[in-house]
């Protein structure tokens, strides 16, 4: 039985959800083998195949400017409702890479067409691993042919490995949901773990359901789901350009979950938990990191409540007393008044880890032992309350320690 | 000779500006004492006294929506073109201190304007150091009487001395300008390295000129030249609760600076040169720096090229790799696209001291040995070419590594 994988505080695991051994949602078979873009016969290359002719899907990008090429033809030559097929290798994020770049997207999309039978237009790509190096089109192509050979229904542990890159621990679920109509399961790899060395950061996730859905049921439940998980995490405040989430649908349970039911409503719930543990789990990885930061802010305005809320999560001096376990407020009092610029006097609160340390922007005397105590756990909760109510947002961040620098600045090229 | 404040590529030394060896512009007296605010009796009160009664001054502050006391009190209840007095103390920024803050700023202005004997409403002040606990203002009263008898033409050096708190470095300099109408003196004193252990970064600048000047002509050029240099540095992207920068001009000299007129032009120039000098000593005394950067945006908007130049500077990536010696265009790419969301494709280019190394969003071959040894020096030049024409900006900007985490995460509260 593979459990803890809702070990977050801020996640509980809803009463209809179990996890399970482990696995595919039914429908589904994957694989990851090592294609020999990545040296050392690690595995690199990750090929999902859903065997539902009729599977329905949803996708989430990276809204950077610059875009990978796998993003570019996955956004602009694919059916986004109807994809059958996940090409994902890692070692190579075949980014900042020119027309090439997209040519030897869409050959690998043209060849996984040919190896699992379906239309280029429903196979989907992701990339992740090292910048503006042209990919390793012949090494990727021999892979997928050796991916389709090894495809089973519980390759999703082979799959999720080929996907990793500096990631500490694999990151995955499979899921049991009682819906009223049913049970359905439901099955996700991920990865993410701040920057990867010596490039990009990269957050890529990929879900699948055998629940019955319509394309669009998909696409709203990803929608909501992924803003409040992917969209509500910062490691160090850096945008990916390959960043991609997938959503797939196989419908075999014959379950069917139709919009604005009670089961819509409780496979939403199932995913939403999924989702934000598995960005947990990427806040975990960041790069170094000891302890995840939770900022709650609310306030009137939903504009200025992201920002302080933004400014708070990526402040490196939020994020170094963090890690050092500091109960530091007056960095975030700082970081609240740089985000909201000409507003002072700004009569706002701060509590940290349910104690008040300042209220109308003045500190308070607090039990500093217990407060000391408090923040040295691996969770912690900031709360900042703004003049006025109706807007409420969260983040969670990574600290910021040692291990950060010496990732990112102690390597030679 | 005190020689060597113009060591910076970025800031030539104007033919007309010459390095003296030390003290104040004329009509000026500054002092710096040990109050026992800070232990061991260390310096940590300066006072600064124009002698002239018609002097004139102009002042900028911190936009953050969280003022200190001290800035509170500078800007409400002072004539800031007719400054005669500075009181500015380190150990204590008197910010977050609410009600009790604000009545303890007062005193300290009172008590300055009895002792130095001017009005109440021409004593700037200025704190930096740690927030949150109220003022000691007996010991703060205690040094201003001891720092007024010990006034002298040439305790500028005691009086920078005395604002420190990390600074590493004493951040001061005296020039003798060379105008059309006869020469005048510039010195200045300035503080800032970061944050401030263990809380607030500030950033105090106090200028004085014995040039003759109109208080609009003053305020023209201290808005003009603070643009350029002070609003144009990052450390670490955060924003003090207590940035101070007062100019004062005593007139001194005679020498009469009409507005609009060649003398204007000149001091301006002087000006421009003493503080971007000064903002890149604060860059270079970032906490644990070892290189400065200096990104150089262009393109056809001037928000887009403010916000890209404002995110590579402040991108925790690009500062490690900064720190590391290390030319990683990929990180400069990232930063870029996520600064421009929803633009791709952004054809763009960057060129790393003078190498292009990405044209129009494709990574090009460059000669990576000449490059890595390019970027291994104490300055390192990014330029960043958007589409379209028009808009440019700069932002300098300190490199991350161990020692910024070691004095931000690894103290004792």
């Amino acid at each position: 039985m593979s459990s803890g994988f809702f070990t977050s505080r801020w996640v509980p695991r809803p009463g209809h959800v179990h996890e399970t051994e482990g696995g595919l949602a039914r429908g589904f078979r994957a694989a990851g083998v090592a294609s020999g873009v990545k040296a050392d016969g690690v595995k690199d290359l990750g090929l999902l195949v859903c065997d539902a002719d009729d599977a329905v899907s949803a996708a989430r990008f990276t809204r950077s400017g610059v875009l990978a090429a796998p993003v570019v033809v996955t956004k602009e030559r694919t059916d986004l409702a109807n994809l059958r097929a996940v090409v994902a290798n890692s070692g190579n994020a075949n980014a900042a890479t020119g027309a090439q770049g997209v040519e030897d997207a869409a050959a690998t999309q043209q060849a996984a067409s040919r190896v699992v039978g379906v239309d280029a237009t429903q196979v989907a790509l992701g990339s992740t691993g090292v910048i503006g190096v042209p990919l390793q089109l012949d090494r990727v192509l021999g892979g997928l042919e050796t991916a389709h050979g090894e495809l089973r229904t519980d390759g999703d542990g082979d799959f999720a490995d080929a996907i990793r890159t500096t990631d500490r621990f694999a990151k995955r679920a499979s899921l049991l949901v009682e819906l009223p109509s049913g049970d359905v399961r439901l099955s996700a790899q991920c990865k993410g773990a701040g920057m990867i060395q010596p490039n990009f950061a990269t957050m890529l996730c990929f879900v699948q359901t055998d629940a019955l859905l319509d394309a669009d049921t998909a696409n709203l439940l990803l929608g909501v789901t992924v803003k409040r998980s992917f969209d509500r995490i910062s490691v160090d405040g850096q945008l990916s350009t390959n960043d991609t989430v997938v959503l797939m649908a196989s419908g075999a349970s014959g379950v069917r979950v139709e919009p604005e039911s009670e089961d819509e409503l409780k496979l939403g719930e199932a995913l939403d938990a999924l989702l934000r543990q598995l960005a947990l789990q990427i806040v975990a990885d960041g790069e170094g990191s000891k302890r995840i930061g939770r900022v709650v802010v609310h306030g009137e305005d939903p504009e200025a409540v992201e920002r302080v809320a933004r400014t708070v999560a990526n402040s490196p001096l939020v994020k170094t007393a963090l890690h050092g376990g500091d109960p530091n407020w007056g960095r975030i009092a700082q970081a609240v008044g740089a985000a909201l610029l000409d507003t002072a006097p700004l009569p706002f609160d701060i509590a940290i880890e349910g104690v008040t340390v300042l209220a109308d922007g003045a500190g308070l005397r607090f039990d500093e032992a217990a407060l000391n105590a408090a923040v040295g756990g691996s969770e912690v909760e900031y709360v900042i309350a703004l003049p006025g109510e109706g807007a409420e947002t969260e983040v969670f961040f990574s600290d910021l320690g040692h291990e950060y620098v010496t990732i990112n600045a102690d390597y030679t090229t």
